[in-house]
Parts: structure tokens; C-alpha cells; sequence
């Protein structure tokens, strides 16, 4: 169990309705030790991949995406979401559904700030759907850019985001997957995740 | 002219209506670097105060309080907007009037993450009217915490909150302080800030 899975079953709470709570620590208020271990954990997961941008989406991820931005010394993009974004020569424009506020948001990024020759890290502190993450791929995408990966805090494994994204071809690295939880029980269940082989080591693992 | 005014001047831009653009790297595109000297040169400013909470308000402010909650090893807590909020049992709530989305936003802070025991810097990246700023203290008194002070990036000195904030009894420590601009000759005049006096120094300044 990594240091994520051990902080959701010790500050987390399941509420009715498949929702994972975990604002004491992630996305109201942000425990900055768990943010930085998460920061070194995506670095460690990507040494083998060239980011030089790290791009999230309001509000949530921002926290980690300034602690990697820091660790990478990269700029940091947040797209913003809007009602209202048209499509304007200055913005690239994708669209994402909220699950959680039911509705259709506009997803924007000013043109400056996605360029074609960016290798982009995606970070964001939850993944179900895929609905923000796609429109993330979407916006680097319509820059030229390249999506180095994606680097996600919590995945709900029992929904299609994960298995999507790595089905299109995308590498998606979750600190920690949910494979199951019961809110009656307040019961959890993480996937196994295997360990990204190492290469060029000095040593064997006898 | 410190490394912010100087990087204002490099790569701001003033639009019509009062407006100053510097999304390149401090709202929607963040510079890493920018970030950290401020994160330190807020804790140079408050090396007198206490202080074992951050606050800021989504979304903008989120980066700059992550970096100094990472200097600090506080938590960080930010208020959420919301237009439907209701005040709960579990919610502190305020109102402040968003003059960008030409708006009242109802402000909250979930219960257990401000405390009568926290000493608050509130940080921002802009403070014009202040709606934000009084509303983001009205959260921490609620609580029956104190406010150790506020630091802002850009205080437009022309408007009324840091004025309003200061006559208040509060510390307002804006890294820039905007005097006046001019759209038209693309203009910035910046508000002289006093040295704070040291205190306890081995030297004396000759």
C-alpha cells in the first residue's frame, strides 16, 4: 500500500452514491506533504519521458500541478472552464461534461500558452469518466502539441476513464486506483498496480 | 523595481477598461520561478508573524498558496465559489461580489478545516475591491481564527481594498502595488513601498 492508498483509508470518507471524500486533504483542504510525495511519485513514474509543460484543469488540480512545475522547473498551464467560451482566434475551445454539476462546460486554453512543440504532462486529482481529461488531450492536441502522459492522484477504476484512455493509447500513471468501495461498510478495495521495470541498473534484483 | 514590477513590465499587458493582462504567468499560464520568489518574499515580509494556515480562494490563487504552504509546512485551505450554497451546519459562508463575472458568488469553507487556533495569512493574486479579501476574513472570524495578515501579488492601488483593508487594522503586504496605468501608452506607474525595519541585527546600516 503507497502512501495515497494509506491517507484515503485514514482521512477519506465514501458517501452514498459512489463518491469518494477526501477534501481534508486534496481538494479544499490540501495537505502539502501527501501533495509533495505525490509530485516526486509522478516524477519518479515519468523519468523516462521529456515534459516541459505541466497543464491541468481549475480548480482542483492546480495544487499539484505547481508542486510538479516546481519539481520540473516547466511552466504550468491551467485551462479555465466556462459557460460561456466561444471559439475566438486567441483560445483553443473543448468541450467536458461535469458529472459533478451536471451540466456541459466549455474548456479553454489562450493560444500562447500550448505550443506545438510542448510535451505535456496532464495532471488532475481525480479520474471517472474521462470527461476533463479528454478535453485536456483535445486542447494540447489542437496546439500540435504532444501528450507526454497523464498523471492522476485517484482513479475510479469501476469507471471508463482509465481503461479508455489506456485502450486510445494514452499512458496513465494513478497514484492510487479504486477498484471497489462500499459506503455501508465503509469499505475499500485498491488495484494492484506493477511496478514500472527499470532499466540501465547497476544492480539485479536477486 | 522588484523581480515582480520588472516582470509586470516585461510581459504584461493593459487592456482597456482598467485592465491588466498578465496571464502569461501568474493566472492562466503560471511561471514556476515567479511563484517561488514570491512564495519567499511573502515569508520574508511576515518573518515576525506566526503563522500555521494558508487561505486562498479558487482558482487563481491556489498556486501561490501551494508554494507557500510547501515553504511554510501548513496546510492550505481554499474557499470554494459557489452561486447556490446554502449556509449548513457544515459550512462557513460568505458573500463577496465578482466584479469580473459581474456577480455575488457565495464563498464557503468547509467547518473542520478553519479553527479558532489558526493563525491565517490569506493570499491572493489580485486585490482591487477587496470583495474577495473581506469575504475570505470574514470565513476565518467565523471560525474564530485570526488573521495574521494578507499577501497579494497585485494590489491595483487605485481601488479601494487595500485602503479599505489597511484602515481596517490589517497587513497588507502586495508585492506590486499598481499607481496608475495607461492603455493607450501602455503605462505603469508603481506605488514606492517602504523597507519593513529589521529588527535584533548584529550590523547596523551605516
Amino acid at each position: 500500500m503507497n502512501f495515497l492508498e494509506e491517507k484515503i483509508l485514514r482521512d477519506g470518507n465514501i458517501k452514498e452514491g459512489n463518491i469518494l471524500k477526501v477534501d481534508s486533504f486534496l481538494n479544499h483542504q490540501i495537505d502539502v506533504d501527501i501533495m509533495r510525495q505525490m509530485a516526486y511519485e509522478f516524477q519518479r513514474r515519468y523519468r523516462d519521458v521529456e515534459i516541459n509543460k505541466i497543464l491541468t484543469i481549475e480548480a482542483s488540480g492546480i495544487a499539484i500541478a505547481t508542486l510538479l512545475g516546481h519539481l520540473y522547473d516547466v511552466p504550468v498551464v491551467f485551462a479555465k472552464k466556462s459557460q460561456t467560451a466561444n471559439s475566438t482566434d486567441d483560445k483553443y475551445v473543448a468541450q467536458a461534461y461535469s458529472f459533478t454539476h451536471k451540466k456541459m462546460n466549455n474548456v479553454f486554453i489562450s493560444k500562447p500558452y500550448m505550443k506545438a512543440t510542448d510535451k505535456v504532462l496532464i495532471v488532475d486529482d481525480f479520474l471517472a469518466d474521462g470527461a476533463a481529461a479528454h478535453a485536456l488531450i483535445d486542447l494540447v492536441h489542437q496546439a500540435g502539441g504532444t501528450v507526454a502522459g497523464l498523471g492522476i492522484a485517484i482513479e475510479k477504476g469501476q469507471q471508463k476513464g482509465g481503461a479508455t484512455l489506456r485502450a486510445e493509447g494514452y499512458r496513465v500513471e494513478s497514484i492510487a486506483i479504486v477498484e471497489s468501495m462500499d459506503w455501508e461498510t465503509q469499505t475499500i478495495k485498491f488495484r494492484e498496480q506493477p511496478e514500472l521495470p527499470l532499466q540501465n541498473t547497476n544492480l539485479k534484483l536477486g
